[in-house]
């Protein structure tokens, strides 16, 4: 998930310092991998996603769930590399081919099939990237406390293999409201991260994902908010702020949402009836 | 750009204190505005991005621009909103009609277009999502101070008017390698946020950019490498980690590409003859 590359690092010299002119250092550095992902459904090429190597079934999973595909596993009938390869014969395991299962469809190109009524063509383009769950966080009786939720952040942290290494990397991981850590994922692309999470618990039968935390690295934008809800997941905490529409949907969806959970402080946003402590 | 919600701030209490529940405040707080804006042309949806209102029509040349469509500004010949409405009557502003000049092909849905040559596809996937920029970074002569990169991130901070109340925008500048602003957006999607600098630059006739840096708030991806290619930017700043492929494409492109830009250092990862001092 990492390549080395030459890297020139460079440091300013001190205003007080007896040479003004910066410092250079020629090192090796580790950058976080960042490749194509193309998702075939039946040959047929349904998206491209730049994303790091790694978990990539589960990535495919996890976008056909939060597209609105399929909401179980048994709708995926397989997911396999593509015969691919580059100039040097090599295969760049960059492509997958999906079979679903009998009766499904694949994905509609939501950014692409807005309609063309245009006296509502507002509220269209909302409704377009709109998706219906099957299931309903909203009624998930579920309770986390406040002390639990204070924890994830560094969870989520310890667990990340390669942030510490490159420093480029989001990170997404579900856990129950008691703590415990069922996945964490990482990507270049935030959304490929929870795609990974969200794909794991999927290929697990673990769905609708009631009673667990979607912690994620970053902020909290609609887009996350309405992953989480295809996965049935009721509880998602950021670090950092929440989109407006992130609150409007999460409040709408029944979700608890939680952001700038820093240190001993949190905000909640929504359903704040499901934090305790 | 923003808008108020009640939000429940949440505190732990202190492990020697008297008190160990948490301490609770219900306070308004501000949240970065994400509404979607689909894009037309011709009257034929192009596209949905959800983006923070404001600089719409920079956005949508931006957008034009980095997506390989235009790269003047009399390729496009208008550019206004949609007459769209909610179900309260009131115009949504989130829809915009784009008129191209006659013989001006709009953008072609890049990740939905993959050849299905399956031998090759590897290499399509990547070729695919690479465009081809009418300018050419590579052979722009300019050289920037590495004290003046050093000064940029500040710049940036001090120009972005919403992030302080929200915490929640992403932010992109444009700056002569002097260290002159030229523009600074902002943005809940990193995308949207250079799309709508570089746009700027176009309605400005100010391309190609050549002599400037495109200071980022995040991270170094492939496809705002992209972007900066697009518009002809020659160096390429980020706060944050670049990705591999991010250094792959410079590299190939000729763009300077320079990361975790923080206090008095940096990391050069590609065409370091540009940096002076």
């Amino acid at each position: 998930m990492t390549v080395r590359r030459p890297v020139l690092r460079l440091r300013l010299g001190q205003a007080d310092g007896a040479d003004q002119r910066p410092h250079r250092v020629q090192r090796p550095d580790s950058l976080a991998v960042e490749e194509p992902l193309e998702l075939r459904v039946g040959g047929q090429p349904l998206s491209v996603t730049m994303r790091t190597p790694g978990n990539d079934v589960e990535l495919a999973h996890g976008f056909l769930l939060t597209e609105g595909a399929v909401a179980r596993r048994d709708e995926v009938r397989t997911v396999r590399y593509c015969h691919s390869h580059d100039d040097g014969g090599r295969n760049t395991y960059n492509v997958l081919d999906i079979e679903l299962a009998a009766g499904v469809a694949p994905p509609a190109g939501r950014a692409f099939l807005t309609t063309a009524a245009c006296g509502v063509c507002g509220k269209a383009a909302l409704d377009d990237v709109r998706l219906r769950s099957r299931y309903e966080p909203a009624s998930d009786a579920c309770q986390v406390d406040a002390a639990v939720l204070a924890r994830l952040p560094a969870r989520l942290r310890a667990a990340q293999r390669v942030f510490d290494s490159t420093g480029g990397l989001h990170a997404a991981g579900l856990f129950t409201t008691g703590g415990e850590q069922l996945w964490v994922r990482e990507d270049v692309g935030r959304h490929n991260a929870v795609d990974k999470v969200l794909g794991a618990a999927l290929l697990a039968d673990a769905l609708p994902a009631a009673g667990t935390v979607l912690m994620v690295s970053g902020r909290a934008s609609f887009e996350l908010t309405q992953k989480a809800a295809m996965a049935g997941v009721p509880v998602l905490a950021a670090v950092s702020a929440p989109s407006s529409l992130a609150a409007e949907l999460a409040e709408e969806l029944g979700i608890t949402l939680v952001g700038f959970l820093r240190g001993d402080s949190m905000n909640v946003y929504t359903r704040a009836d499901r934090i305790t402590g």
